[in-house]
């Protein structure tokens, strides 16, 4: 269990400080964080309560957004990704987790969006690195590509994260974005030392109307979990594994019951 | 004007006679087909009709659905596809759309579910050739891998028609299953002369309760159809462009001005 982090986001109604204390009573290493919640916590202060807790930080979720019709708004987006840089060095986490937006409003133009995508990266990466910070490029599932992220595959990961060093810009592999790929498991291959982060959830249907909120626990669904953590590790990746799930009658349940409940799916299906 | 098709599902709640004459009225050359509708009418009176209206039939849709648990119900549906070849073979199309089936019932098993497609058209090809029908491969978007067709992209498509000769697998470039895809124009070249058939509709969000009915008219959403058209020309497809749409609110409306509107729409975006 040395590898578990839950990310925050999957107990969505606790505070920072129950989801930190849940995860040291449980004697875990790792704890996956997002922005708005430290921020309003105070990110310094943020950084103290985890390390205080004995625990490290896996991840920090989420910036990118580099996508926008006009050059000022793409200005206002960099700035506040390096703000989000910034943020993961305080709180001691390697990795930034970059979403890269969908299509500019009105436009049809993807491969000019993903062009604005590498354009970021490539303003981005030479200052998250002096911050030691990667930059980890995440495909969002298709269904997300007009409106939320035009990066729909691993392959397009890389396609982008190879136009940079390794130490610079990696790629996150999310089960539930990527599981369907019959390139899966080539692509993981090829991504070896870019791989920043392995995040699980489970692929349930019917999808709810909020598509966004469509993940389940592990076991519920149709993803092979444990085949794709075994690809990462053949990969070379031996990092931490987050819990990251978007649900909302997990929400609307218990904090500790969710918690305890996403262990022991991890232990079965995961580990 | 002399490439375009209609598929009936468009216009879900006119008749067969219907949706044949407005074809006939304005001049087209083409029309695409469902199983349902001509086998209510009758198969060969359905071929006598569209015959003699002076249509040609672009594609029979829909067979396929190869998964299944147990070996007698992958029988039946593979007894099944057999009367699709028929029926494709009866109304004159050279073009019986597949759709391969989501993972079996309880089933993680992903590879496991492909190789019963791959068995599945290894079974029927030889009998389609006989009747002068190609099977075309469907990639559905991938989100519906799980319930509705573990082939998700061109490329997952193409690796299962290349075990085939292309005179009897070929595959479909449906333009709102593959939009978002980085590896798509690639794919295309690919496919070369697999393409069997180009269909067009557009990807509107948010997404309807009902995922199935997402399809907007072309022009309404975020896809490049001009772009796609031309790239499987430029791969060496001449055939029929099928105007596909399934949507609740265009089924709601009066045949004829779906008709016109999908035909304008077509002119100004695809053409």
């Amino acid at each position: 269990m040395n590898r578990y982090s839950l990310n925050q986001a999957t107990t969505k109604y606790w505070s920072l400080e129950e989801v930190v204390a849940a995860s040291a009573e449980a004697g875990l290493s790792w704890i996956g964080l997002w922005r708005e919640p430290i921020q309003e916590y105070g990110v310094e202060r943020s950084a103290k309560l985890v390390a205080d807790a004995g625990l490290r930080v896996s991840s920090l979720c989420r910036s990118g957004f580099f996508t926008a019709t006009d050059a000022a708004e793409r200005r206002t987006r960099i700035d506040d990704n390096r703000r989000a840089i910034d943020e993961a060095a305080t709180v001691g986490t390697g990795v930034l987790i970059l979403v890269s937006g969908g299509l500019p409003t009105g436009s049809r133009d993807i491969d000019g969006a993903r062009e604005m995508v590498r354009d970021g990266l490539a303003e981005l990466a030479p200052y998250a690195e002096e911050r030691g910070v990667r930059l980890a490029v995440e495909a969002l599932h298709p269904m997300f590509c007009s409106d939320r992220c035009v990066v729909s595959s691993l392959g397009g990961a890389l396609d982008l994260a190879e136009q940079f060093p390794a130490s610079q810009v990696g790629v996150v592999v999310d089960a539930y974005h990527l599981w369907w790929d019959a390139e899966l498991y080539r692509q993981i291959e090829r991504a070896g030392d870019r791989i920043c982060s392995y995040q699980v959830s489970d692929w349930v249907v019917p999808l709810p109307a909020d598509t966004l909120l469509g993940r389940g626990m592990m076991g519920d669904g149709s993803i092979e979990l444990r085949r794709m953590r075994e690809a990462c590790d053949a990969a070379g990746y031996d990092g931490p594994v987050e819990v990251e799930i978007f649900n909302q009658d997990l929400w609307n349940a218990p904090g500790q019951e969710v918690f305890d409940l996403a262990l022991a799916s991890y232990r079965e299906h995961v580990a």
